[in-house]
């Protein structure tokens, strides 16, 4: 099975661990034996300005996967939304008020489905690939929050570089390290059977060092300066 | 403290990674301290024609428990359902209605005690040893689970060796290997403190290759074919 | 960041696994990178006769952390209480209404605060640091649990000595290890990223075992004995 998946995660933290906003929504290529990443693309938000409800990175995402999935032609797409791994061209109002959850979130995928339901319709009827909002339950949604971290930690670098140091939130119970010309990191719960990923990326002059959030238990701050 | 207890677990899949049935149902004989089975026993099931209700699984389970029990007379019998570590002998109507279980659990229950009742009052009052719905908070109902994974593995070597190939999953985050002349296990979860479990199996002339299921995240796929 | 923190664990247990009552309050100070202790101090309490209604509890670990706070001068201090991360000193009644937990837990924390919210706001005053309820959320919290494991695996060596023998519970996946001179543990969470502990302590003339509480999964029981 070849699958496409799509999250954003890392988020760039404040002096006392507060986040300022999300780093990178990363897509990826997720084939068997379903540990890593067979192809990533990223696309970088900006953190000093960035809309923390969600609902935008949500459409961010769906779009990015699409332009991925349509390179690559994969089985089907996952989307790092957990309603129960509904197709998203068949978000309707009816089928969301059957949905199992909130009120709230009713109204949210009411806003969402407006753009991705059309986009997942027009995707499906082109080329019969289906986009799922499966979630949680997904190992390559998994897999695209771990290379989430890996961008972020790029993007970490390229900060350092212009502005000295920097300090970023990893995605959930993860770790990364900055290795000569890549970066590679992995999962942190041993449950998942060994999810890891690994980017290309110039680290000349980099220094680093990686340690628990203390306000947020199983999350990882990275601080990186120029050496 | 010797306890037997039960758990039924592992799935026969499609190619879509999508359970059939489940396959073993496995009684353990767990001592101090705790970590594996000093004696197990298995019921295997028809994966292609399952009643996926689970309420066959909880009957079938009580049963193979306590013949196991009245082999090894054990101090306790823990079952795999989480109603608070309530002894089965004492589950009439008025008990079932007081638990703080939702209100179909209270009617699945009062079908299961029907058979369950009377079971666990004739055992007891036989050989004085109680049987309890302790569920999730037992590590030997937690060993049983991991012996179901191995038992299952087994099934598909033998599966395998008539049909070519299948596709099993295991139970929640435990991985197996198949090596000579046995099937070894263990959790993946480090939490709970190194527990594993071993069974003899003639494993000659098989393949075999176990990675996460991508759509049940936590959940590993054993692939076993004929060499 | 200088974190001061809190907590209550290990507990004395029958021969049947079961709790008589808690034994020891750590609290801690913890320092970046945020894996262990750089200081910590302990209250013992008496397990025959605990309160275990943990009101009294949550009352000591405050007390106790104001004292050491007093002396090493933090910048705030974590109680192992989940609440949201709010200043304990701010709790009035309409604030604790306008919490959202259960109205039994409205109503325990109504009457703590008539001794918590007066220390907080008494503390702050004169030091300027804020005393905050965040709980589970927090690393330095997690830490003192720890801290209360190992010296609960003290207090057992005090008491094997008198007595002969003793089984203690540990707070919850963590495990310890009796080394010449000092008690080490560590959490056996991995998605924690490497949390440790580690106290000084005559460990002459002990044997020691451990291994997961058979009734209570993701829990260890350390037996110390005389030899």
């Amino acid at each position: 099975m070849k699958i496409v998946a799509v999250d954003t995660g890392g988020a760039l933290l404040t002096e006392n661990y507060e986040p300022v906003g999300l780093v990178a929504t990363a897509a990826v290529l997720v084939e068997k034996p379903y540990r890593t990443a067979a192809l990533s693309v990223v696309r970088y938000a900006d953190p000093f300005n960035y809309d923390m409800s969600g609902r935008q990175a949500v459409r961010d995402e769906a779009f990015l996967a699409v332009e991925l999935a349509r390179g690559v032609k994969p089985d089907v797409v996952h989307l790092d939304s957990t309603i129960g791994g509904i197709e998203v061209r068949k978000l309707d109002e009816p089928t969301i008020d059957a949905l199992t959850i909130t009120d709230r979130g009713k109204e949210v995928w009411k806003d969402l489905a407006k753009d991705l339901q059309p986009l997942a319709k027009k995707f499906w009827e082109e080329t019969g690939i289906e986009i799922i909002a499966i979630g949680k339950s997904s190992v390559p949604v998994r897999i695209a929050e771990i290379y989430s971290g890996l961008y972020t930690a790029n993007w970490a670098i390229d900060y350092a570089r212009k502005n000295g140091t920097v300090m970023v939130g990893l995605p959930r119970y993860m770790k990364v390290e900055i290795r000569p010309d890549k970066i590679y990191g992995e999962s942190l719960d041993s449950r998942e059977g060994g999810l890891f990923g690994e980017i290309e990326a110039n680290t000349d002059g980099i220094g680093w060092e990686l340690y628990p959030n203390p306000l947020v238990r199983r999350y990882m701050v990275l601080e990186v300066w120029k050496t």
